[in-house]
């Protein structure tokens, strides 16, 4: 009976994974990570975070982005703006950064996520020293007068509700593993620095 | 003025983002794809798709596996059995898959998914040719006769609701990629079948 095969109904229902997170990410040569850069609309996040995917794919890393645009158009679609959508879209942005840690690639956030309490959620998600908060930091003021989209505009003549800084609040990271002030710092610089803190933790 | 820096405000408004879909992929060595395996609950979706994912590592490819487990527990933990959550559970996998293979993996997605209009919809969601529909296929009575996990046994109780094949009807595909009669084929034949057909679409 040497090499026979096991009855197939136990061939069927007692496979084992071998395939795990650690074995994903050596094939990827690096360490999975979530790169959470929070702050501000206008702050400066979608900027710094495109610019630490494209030096991190420079270096061969292997990273995917989760911003408003990609999750709020597919996954989120069905969420508004109130505080328990807000809470819920940050809740399915964390959990799924969380899986793809798990598939073994660095994961760069770029989310107002205006509470502490949602960020410590998604902190607490994956393995310590994984999760690196960023806080993108503008003064209101600076943001209002750059006002990209012109959301700022339309929040004051309160066509937009909720809207984080103007008619909802914004809770800025007591410890974030890095702050980057937009009105001292350039993109380019602020990337660096993002791209040094992931090294120093290595 | 020249190699004058841009004004700090357009710097950080009008980046444009040169790493996509293709430049992730490439970087991976691989064409992303859904690799969408349904069927009745026991008739070995897991275990097929578990090899399928050890064997395209071996093969230096890089997969995640979507599955009830690493879901249910988290992004759809808010989800019952209802048709209503059976199918915002489903819309929630595909959504996320989508995501995944922007990323540039190949996704293996293991679920019951009995509506023919979800794994349409899931279909849709990504470009053509991207989309592999398996269909697990093995008699409900093979099923319930192996009852790896007791619950046909608890269905017929009328101890779970909405149990797939007992008291929730499943739409067998009509057109699927592949079909696997696991009465008939073992696993290992069964998952050199889908490497084989991943193979002869690349």
């Amino acid at each position: 009976m040497l090499g026979a095969k096991p009855p197939r109904d136990r061939n069927l229902t007692r496979q084992k994974l071998s395939l795990d997170k650690q074995a994903r990410a050596a094939a990827l040569g690096q360490k999975p990570a979530i790169l959470w850069f929070t702050g501000l609309s206008g702050a400066g996040k979608s900027t710094i975070a495109n610019l630490v995917a494209e030096k991190l794919h420079v270096a061969g890393k292997h990273t995917y982005m989760l911003d408003g645009d990609n999750v709020r158009h597919g996954l989120n679609r069905d969420l508004g703006f109130t505080d328990a959508d807000r809470v819920e879209n940050i809740r399915r942005i964390a959990e799924v950064a969380k899986l793809f840690v798990d598939a073994g690639l660095i994961v760069i956030v770029s989310a107002i996520s205006p509470f502490h309490s949602d960020r410590d959620m998604a902190r607490q998600l994956v393995e310590p020293g994984e999760f690196f908060e960023i806080h993108v930091a503008a003064s209101l003021a600076t943001c209002e007068a750059r006002d990209p989209k012109g959301l700022y505009a339309r929040a004051r003549q309160g066509k937009i509700a909720n809207f984080t800084g103007i008619s909802s609040s914004y809770e800025a990271p007591e410890n974030p593993e890095l702050r980057i002030d937009t009105a001292v710092v350039d993109a380019e610089t602020a990337a660096d620095q993002v791209l040094a803190l992931l090294q120093a933790h290595r």
